[in-house]
């Protein structure tokens, strides 16, 4: 049996019920410090999300028979982790907005919001110790070791991607892809979540390896499944801009199709666009830059204030525009489209996605140690949704 | 016995190449994952720095009675921790350089800068969980929960000081700027290195109490003294920028004397000087900003080929000058100085260092079972060592 999306739904909002309250438990009382640091730390997990991570781990370990209050507060550790390294990502990235509001640095300034991710990455090792207390030395350490192996692939999997765009590469094989996506989101987003839970119940090797391999897959699923919604989601209904990962010049599966089924003339042009940086936000100059004296220059030169020599002087000192200045345009994006529709690459994307679902499902099947459970009934769902969702 | 100056920076010499020699066996070797990620962990740590946190931690180890081996890992570790915080500070502040070389954000990106201090935290926690084989148990998670208590205090007092700049407060009294420095300064530099070097010797809970009362006083007298040089250092002998504390306006216990000091018309003055942001790097505009069009617009005029009406026209669509956008002046910052020279406050905060430094002398001579050796000397040597330094 599989649960439905809707159930999913509910299923996902029980536990991020749970874990709002168990982090509750787990930030200090607001103030602590006589500073706004704790307070911030709610910021993001108080704001729209689906909290995967902690379900996850909830239904791996109740479908394998441990109880909701041994592994509610890892469940609740991930999501604590998962909003700190959100926060670093942001700075990172520069972005305006996250979960419909504006996000922390923008709010508040980059120095704020690294030191809060830094204080929750801090803050999270706690309760982990504390599992010593509540589950024991071994299981304890072995969470440990998951979250260290979680945080270092994630890391490495985001220094392969880094290193892509620093270097330019884009003669990339689907399989370079998808270890770059094993580790940047199997591991953290997936395969990490279950472990604990499997840890938490008490699993042996052999079925934590079998969770380990279902995890992988769904994960890159989900991952191939993101990067098609970033380009074909319906207007409002997905939460990020639309092709952003076109603007973002980012290394999806769908880009590496089309790049290496185009002609070489096309595939030349295509890597020219997508090295050029993203405009500035609003896709406009800030005021007070050259954009202002575009209009005023050759009202001047009209009313005989300027020589044309002069408009031309001041014109070459000005700051680049920032279409002049190299950055993406809109034609940009859309000869980028009509290449993909052309070659078919979302089609072709889908397919791997679903590909890798399926023997994730398959995988799953095999596992009868599952107990029958709206858990077992969760994680088996899980495979249409993750490639069924259209948020 | 203590150890003079020179013989302090032979000790700290030798301990950091037996650092250095660790951190190349816990940092994988470069290209492990196909990209710059693990070349770039040695970056920071290879260029010229006193290493004082692995150096604390072994000497207090060994006055102890433990052994280099025991110590050793633990104690690049801290290393690790330190030079990952260094990478986001730089981020947070914008600097733009570190140890004599560009930072890293500024030579490949703020993402990338993020992402390998994230990497380094993450691969701090390997040689953490790998004490449990080296030290057993006990010791390793009382190192864990020491590291954890260390990254949370200094995170809040990250915190606390940035809340002070957030919402310019300044009527602090000297405990406020001490409790922030307790937890930013004492507790990072001092108190964790000395407890874990304490633990691995297996020293008993009253000899830590006393080992963290030592540090704590030594932390606070060390980032004093931090203070006094950053004001007063000759050309040259000290890293960073002179005055860099005041165009940064930071919360120092010198500013917060003067400004207790001074009448009210002189601390509303100062105080909106120190608000002021600090201006661009290098005091100048980007090239291709207003600047560049400074010197032409008079050329133009003088040439007949702009008239004065028009000139003024330009003028006032440009973007405002570094000075008038509200940046601090030289003249801003030569007020602040004239200030804090004439209320004595550098003098006052030297006398509060010592204050600190002799306490924590005295604290450390009664602690008869610290075994004579160099590296208790070492430990005496660094009172005169933190006050004296000039760098």
């Amino acid at each position: 049996m599989s649960l439905s999306l809707p159930e999913i739904d509910a299923y996902l909002a029980d536990c991020r019920q749970l874990t709002l309250r168990e982090l509750r438990e787990i930030i200090p009382q607001a103030g602590r410090c006589r500073s706004i640091l704790y307070d911030l730390m709610l910021e993001y997990p108080l704001r729209e999300a689906k909290a995967l991570r902690p379900a996850l781990c909830v239904a791996t370990c109740r479908a394998l028979g441990g109880s909701m209050e041994a592994v509610l507060r890892s469940a609740a550790t991930l999501e604590l982790y998962h909003n700190a390294f959100l926060i670093h990502d942001d700075v990172e990235d520069g972005s305006e907005s996250r979960r419909d509001g504006p996000t922390l640095h923008r709010a508040l300034g980059a120095p704020i919001a690294v030191n809060v991710g830094d204080a929750m990455l801090a803050l999270a090792l706690e309760p982990l110790l504390d599992n010593m207390r509540l589950l024991g030395m071994g299981k304890a350490l072995r969470i440990l070791q998951i979250i260290s192996r979680m945080a270092r692939e994630s890391t490495e999997g985001q220094a392969i991607e880094l290193d892509w765009i620093r270097t330019g590469e884009w003669r990339l094989r689907d399989a370079d892809y998808l270890r770059m996506v094993y580790k940047k989101t199997s591991w953290y987003t997936f395969i990490a979540p279950m472990l604990i839970g499997g840890v938490v119940a008490g699993a042996a090797a052999p079925r934590l390896t079998a969770l380990r391999k279902f995890a992988a897959l769904l994960g890159m699923a989900f991952q191939i499944q993101d990067d098609v919604l970033n380009l074909v989601a319906e207007g409002g209904k997905y939460g990020k801009e639309i092709a952003g990962d076109l603007w973002e010049g980012k290394h999806t599966l769908i880009v590496l199709h089309m790049m290496r089924s185009v002609s070489s003339r096309e595939r030349a042009q295509a890597q020219a666009i997508l090295q050029k940086p993203r405009p500035a936000a609003n896709g406009t100059a800030p005021a007070g830059s050259g954009a202002a004296l575009k209009d005023l220059l050759p009202r001047l030169e009209a009313a005989g204030a300027l020589t044309r020599e002069g408009r031309r002087a001041i014109e070459e000192a000005l700051p680049p525009e920032p279409g002049a200045s190299g950055a993406k345009t809109a034609e940009d994006i859309e000869y980028l489209a009509t290449l993909i529709q052309r070659t078919g690459s979302v089609e072709y994307a889908r397919g791997v996605a679903r590909h890798h679902a399926e023997i994730a499902a398959t995988a799953l099947a095999r596992n009868a140690w599952l107990q029958e459970s709206i858990h077992r009934d969760f994680l088996c769902g899980l495979v249409d949704y993750v490639v069924g969702r259209d948020r």
